[in-house]
């Protein structure tokens, strides 16, 4: 294996064994070991989704489309457990982000200079 | 700094330093220190670029856009300088993708069963 694909795989390890992932670990557990959270969560994913693909398809959102989306966010919110994990899924998502722009740093240098 | 992103400039140095990047790197200096490869290169993404943002926007690309695009990549795939850097483009994409996959393996595990 390439030292690329080695390099890659000691970052995997470091993801898997970092606070940030072991904390959403923890989170989305406990979120779906209880029925009732898990429904709620699951709940507010779809409908997440469903306005995201009308957004990519460009379809019009109602208004009643988006006061329903409000209460199902207001509704989440309310439950400490599923607040935290969405907490934990940004704190890791913005992780990820980090890892990503400096792995991709050499690409970007060598497009973003084309003269060097 | 974190044992993540210590781990993720290791990576990134990794592909600095990876066969596919220094290939990558002296193709697309090869084309960009060649005016005429480099405007017809250019010339070739603005095409792409077009038609990919028509097809996002999901608006209808005439038949003389796609005879004119096939015109240009027939022409920079005459080139070997130029069929050199796309190819090399296309092996160090694979590599990312690898790397995408391995270092997104842990949320996957976690994402994909949420009874784990």
């Amino acid at each position: 294996m390439s030292k690329v694909h080695d390099s890659a795989h000691v970052l995997e390890n470091a993801i898997r064994e970092s606070k940030e992932f072991i904390e959403l670990k923890e989170a989305f557990d406990g979120v779906m070991n209880n029925p009732e959270a898990k429904e709620m969560f699951e709940n507010f994913r779809d409908v997440q989704l469903e306005l995201q693909e009308k957004q990519i398809q460009g379809l019009e959102i109602t208004e009643d489309e988006i006061q329903e989306a409000q209460k199902v966010v207001d509704l989440v919110q309310q439950r400490e457990d599923i607040s935290r994990l969405m907490e934990a899924e940004q704190t890791l998502n913005e992780t990820i982000n980090d890892v990503s722009r400096i792995i991709t740093m050499p690409l970007e240098e060598l497009y973003g200079n084309p003269n060097s």
